[in-house]
């Protein structure tokens, strides 16, 4: 292919501004705006300008090829999906209202693909017929869409964005291991070559289904993902992942229940300060409906109940907090007393795991202004179900190792699924085994945010001047500026153009009527690795390269900088 | 880049058909679907296979850059727009039941773009201030969305499809004159690189508004649009866009108009023959409802008239036929007997030009039984408008020379705009000008069908054996065909590294189990230029180098292949 002409400032479509968009929460909002690489539509909904799709073509480009050489066949998918697939597999309904749904001119149901896990088995279910089609993986580098609720923080969860998909089809369950840890290596290759810094997270698998599963999280203060690291151990996870082994422990010596007369205290600070213990000490019962149904959540009263772990849980039924006619229409649950003992009949119960066999609590006892000690759990209450529903803290111990945790924010830049077979239960994805008996094909599936990596490494690598991109994405090599008048500008298109005929990308500010110190600050917001100024001393031939990174700025004759450049 | 790996059919998902699919009507949607190319996910919308992904993207990659090379800036919209923007230039409404529209959680109202006008242009007007950041090309390749009625002949129509659209940004109409120019340079390139035999033709500007068209029309039987060639000068149009020069004629000579009973006669062959005069000496008046308003539509008894342009005459108004109610509702209109004469307090009355002034007619008395010779255009009646509205027909005389016309179907594969100031009028986009007053910018739009290029292409250049792609757009450069057993699959993959290593693009049907004349058939249906069969003198060392098109064999050593092949 031809080398890429010199792209001149003067007739690109990127106007800089001066001030933070107003309504910008991120930096990497902020500042793709600002230097003129994308633009909001709509909540939710971007435009990437020149500049941004550029750097939107090398992350795809590198996704691409790292895909390509883990085998990975590039399909193409559409975006606009059949109901009847989403129906199968029960996600039209469990999606809710994060699914656009549509109708065409029929009336038939239709949906914007949020992943495509229906198609993609359907899809193979028609081509692959028997185990020698298999193992297979294929990918789709393809717009998604997801109707958030809050769609915020620019690029880095729009509600339309381009995602990689891949999924793999495999007949045995050790294939399907194979599948994953080959996505595993070509997610560490991407990443690495992208420059971000990432963790590789044990997650949940939410509303995918499936078993094993992980992040691959880039540590970032605009990140919505909360991650633990273990300072001693290899241990991180995302904090929705972390969940604790049950240790029951030895009750003989805790004295029988006992109802204490504790009027004024309807929380856990007044009860606590009242008996003088630690609100550790307490065991705090929310309450929840779960479709319709009132359950119990209990968790040590010093802890905060994580909604969105407890939503997980009982999903695709919907959870929602109990109200003041709640209470009014059950009378048998005491406002602000409840307890889990004798709970059985009236609700369900489902504890954390701090909450074990074994320990002792005080806790409501079920009667207005009366709290009860030495309520042990599995002698005086029962729990349905032990599920990991409190808040992560920083300093809670390593479920490996015991170490008190490290937390930190996190953008979500990759995920990767061991699905199993729900789908092609769902489905009746099955391929002719070597024995000529049909077998169920287990799958995989495998995601990585294209354009949240724009801003993610946006996120990452910027400074207080602007964006600083690593090389392979940036959308130039070079950002060639003229600074000053006809002269400057007649040796900044020489260069450029030497600089474009040795196969550089280059990006050259020519733009008459602009400051030489507007330049300057538009090169440095605009973040392409290597600066050259014709300026002052450009009668002499001489031009001053800069490293956009460390500032680094070095005078030379303008054939030792294209030397330099192109070396 | 590193070099492609070799594509090993044993891995590929790309499962070939014997049999065409029981819904296919055209070549192209039957050979893509039996080729492995393309697989339906529903009504119109498709999904690509890695071979049929793999032509897209050679074809992709050609328009890409041949708009570079036009100092085009690509950039990428969103698909799911909002409403606001379609209301202000009246499309949200115009376009009707081939619009997606859809609700988001909080009910707003968004679409699928069908094409982008609205909102390059307040891009435009975010980005632009001054007439010297024009002249400005932007465009992008994206999925576009129609709920086509009747979504057929595979990809040839689909509701999801690619496009490249583009959008030109000038102060002057000299501007626009040259961005139009440009594209229709860069589309001549690109249809010449991609080996389309094609045609560009007058057109009409439909829902898209604006003044100068033309289509870029790839002659084809499976093509929806019907174009008509003049054999004897340069006129080419599309027959929709086809118009004829008003000429009076001298009706000096006409006798006055006079009624003649008529019985039995309620259809022009009945009163031709009744009467012993051609069907073209009668004047035939269909009735239609214009948003409600009766209209007669006059033309000469032997022609047909074209809906379709009736309708594109009066967009966005909806025109009907009448009803059985219609005429109990209005007696004074005698079916089967209206005339123009004294129409006009009644109905409204548009005629094609071949009813011109002077030009004397039998038709309708507008009583029963009784129909009018010697009518003539402008003394006994008048024609609110003249409009082209006939069906143009193989012999009708060519507009410029008088030749008689030569009619072809054909595929639209592109379409070039001059749409001038309706949408920066809509949308209030103004630059400042040289004298520093708002001049208002003029656009043109231009898109070219990346997805239905593949099609036409299959279409144009397919034969009886299957499909048949040029070099620069074909999923690979050879298709070697390991033809017998492990000696030949062995010298097929050595052969296929050799010349994957020297840089060729190389599909290699290393299939166990399937026999040489299934691995032929396919390789000449899947339609990679050359083939390279290690066959019966593998062990000499011997293949067999095949031209697809032509069907010329010719036995080499490997040497000789690969030397020839890389040449």
């Amino acid at each position: 292919m031809a080398n890429a002409p010199v792209q001149r400032m003067s007739q690109l479509m990127a106007k800089t501004l001066r001030d933070d968009p107003a309504d910008a929460e991120v930096l990497s909002h902020k500042l793709l705006v600002r230097a003129g690489y994308v633009r909001r539509t709509a909540a939710g909904i971007w435009s990437w300008l020149p500049l941004g799709k550029k750097v939107l073509s090398n992350v795809e480009r590198i996704v691409r090829e790292e895909m390509d050489a883990i085998g990975g066949q590039e399909v193409l998918l559409p975006a606009l999906l059949p109901r009847e697939p989403y129906d199968a597999t029960g996600r039209w309904d469990e999606y809710g209202q994060e699914l656009f749904r549509l109708k065409d001119r029929k009336g038939g149901d239709y949906l914007l693909g949020p992943t495509h896990e229906e198609i993609f088995t359907l899809l193979v279910k028609d081509q692959a017929s028997s185990y020698k089609d298999l193992p297979v993986i294929l990918y789709q580098i393809q717009h998604k869409y997801r109707d958030e609720a809050r769609p915020r923080a620019g690029i880095l969860r729009g509600r339309e964005f381009l995602m990689k998909d891949s999924y793999s089809f495999d007949t045995e369950d050790e294939g399907l291991a194979q599948s994953y840890a080959l996505h595993r290596q070509a997610y560490q290759r991407i990443f690495e070559r992208l420059g971000l810094d990432y963790r590789i997270c044990a997650a949940t698998a939410g509303a995918m289904g499936g078993s094993k599963s992980e992040e691959f999280l880039a540590p970032a203060g605009a990140g919505e993902d909360t991650f633990a690291d273990c300072p001693n151990c290899d241990f991180a996870a995302n904090t929705e992942a972390i969940s604790y082994e049950l240790k029951p422990v030895d009750a003989s010596g805790v004295p029988a229940a006992e109802d204490i007369p504790t009027p004024d205290t309807p929380t856990i600070e007044t009860l606590a300060a009242s008996l003088g213990v630690q609100a550790s000490a307490t065991l705090k019962n929310l309450l929840v409906k779960v479709d319709g149904e009132i359950v119990a959540v209990g968790v040590p009263g010093d802890r905060e109940v994580d909604m969105g772990k407890v939503e997980a849980h009982f999903a695709p039924a919907v959870v929602e907090m109990v109200t003041e006619a709640d209470f009014v229409a059950r009378p048998d649950l005491v406002r602000g007393y409840v307890g889990p003992q004798g709970l059985g009949e009236k609700a369900g119960y489902i504890a954390d795991p701090r909450v074990a066999p074994g320990t002792a609590w005080i806790t409501g006892a079920n009667k207005a202004d009366t709290h009860a000690k030495n309520v042990v759990a599995g002698r005086d209450f029962e729990v349905d179900e032990y599920v990991d529903v409190v808040v992560v803290q920083e300093g809670d111990p390593c479920p490996k190792c015991g170490t008190g945790l490290k937390l930190d924010r996190a953008i979500e830049i990759g995920h990767i699924f061991q699905l199993g077979r729900k789908y092609a239960d769902a489905l009746k994805l099955d391929v002719l085994g070597q024995n000529g008996k049909p077998v169920r094909v287990t799958m995989g599936s495998y995601g990585v945010g294209v354009s949240r990596a724009v801003a993610a490494l946006a996120e990452q690598t910027a400074d207080d001047k602007g964006l600083c991109w690593p090389k392979e994405v940036a959308p130039a090599d070079v950002h060639v500026v003229a600074a000053g008048k006809a002269l400057q500008t007649e040796l900044a298109l020489d260069v450029s153009e030497k600089l474009a005929a040795a196969g550089l990308r280059v990006l050259c500010d020519d733009r008459a009527g602009v400051s030489p110190g507007v330049k300057f600050t538009d090169s440095e917001l605009m973040g392409v690795p290597q600066i050259l100024v014709a300026g002052r001393r450009a009668a002499e031939g001489v031009v001053e390269l800069k490293d956009r990174r460390t500032g680094e700025r070095e005078e030379l004759t303008v054939e030792e900088a294209v030397a330099r450049l192109t070396a």
